[in-house]
């Protein structure tokens, strides 16, 4: 049985978790609420040493982490359907699109960053909601100026990892109040992913820890 | 000719030299002064709209950007010598490997984050200097507890993109001043990584553009 090892507000939990809906792996979760600082226990650290989420147990000798390897690793093991071009000048297109967020944005904003941010400024949650949006709209920027007009997936029109990269990107942005104002090639692309049933079963408030409204 | 747009303290783009060192391709280096915010040029940020080192230009019809994105090109491109293992798991974990320094720690230490968090919390350069070793110090514990003991190499005592990610980090973490007290498998792997010729010719006190001593 492959293990997806979880948190539901996990962005790049959520990235693997689209990509192994898109390729039909049948996976159980295991969820750590990270808000409790449960990624530290004894039993995960054998599973992640650095303490992180996403980690893919069962698959593999050992358990498989951080979301571009684990793409790239089902990608290469369950080639169907292609989340990577047909072409390498494309593949390196798309793989830059997932490192905006997943390199440039995601990681200065994960809750490790804003704890240390709040221990040495002092930054307030406001201040700390603030900082995230800074980077999930440089991010927007960033994607609204790769994006082609009218389209409506990242690269070729074809769904890709800078597709699931660019989902990712959406709901940080919204969590933390970024208007997608200015950005209309990224809103337009969005709205189309969001349609998509493998996208929309993977959406953090829809997995089993999430909090119940 | 291909132009690998670069700046000598990027540890980015010391990471895509070093690949292009070990492939033996043929390039020419274009610098831009970060230190200067020359990266926003209109001239560069036709190159890379990100506005951001490493571009590699004049090889495939757009611009290639971002570090792993280029390696994993060139990988593809030039398969030889190999800088990914043989079996996907194994390309899985160094790709892991790669990512724990550009995705976990390098961005968060980037001059454009030390610039927010001096504008914002009124980091001074002390107080930047010791939010970036901080950083540069959880990584390199990530990395001695995934190391073998005894390794002169990341992974399977085959040099891969692990080895060009973790030289990066030392860089990285001798700049801002953390020791190698309390990360022997670091310091070993290290140390014979720095002796080979494609990454010593990489370093970036060596570049054109680094200031004379």
């Amino acid at each position: 049985m492959i293990i997806l090892h979880s948190f539901w507000l996990s962005l790049a939990t959520y990235r693997v978790r689209i990509a192994l809906n898109l390729k039909g792996v049948v996976f159980e979760e295991r969820t750590h609420d990270l808000s409790l600082g449960r990624q530290r226990d004894a039993a995960f650290l054998a599973v992640n040493p650095a303490g992180a989420v996403p980690a893919l147990e069962g698959a593999t000798p050992e358990p498989l982490t951080q979301s571009s390897a684990i793409i790239e690793w089902l990608e290469e093991t369950h080639p169907t359907p292609a989340l990577l071009p047909a072409d390498a000048a494309g593949r390196a297109k798309v793989r830059a699109m997932f490192l905006l967020t997943a390199a440039d944005t995601h990681p200065l904003v994960v809750p490790r960053v804003r704890a240390q941010l709040k221990r040495r400024f002092g930054a307030d949650d406001d201040a700390g909601t603030d900082w995230a949006a800074h980077w999930f709209r440089e991010g927007l920027a960033a994607y609204e100026a790769l994006l082609p007009e009218d389209a409506t997936r990242c690269h070729a029109e074809t769904l890709s990892i800078a597709d699931i990269a660019l989902a990712s990107h959406l709901i940080g942005a919204a969590r933390f109040g970024v208007s997608l104002r200015g950005f209309p090639r990224v809103a337009r692309v969005g709205e189309s992913l969001a349609a998509i049933p493998e996208f929309a079963a993977a959406h953090p408030d829809l997995q089993s820890d999430a909090p119940r409204t």
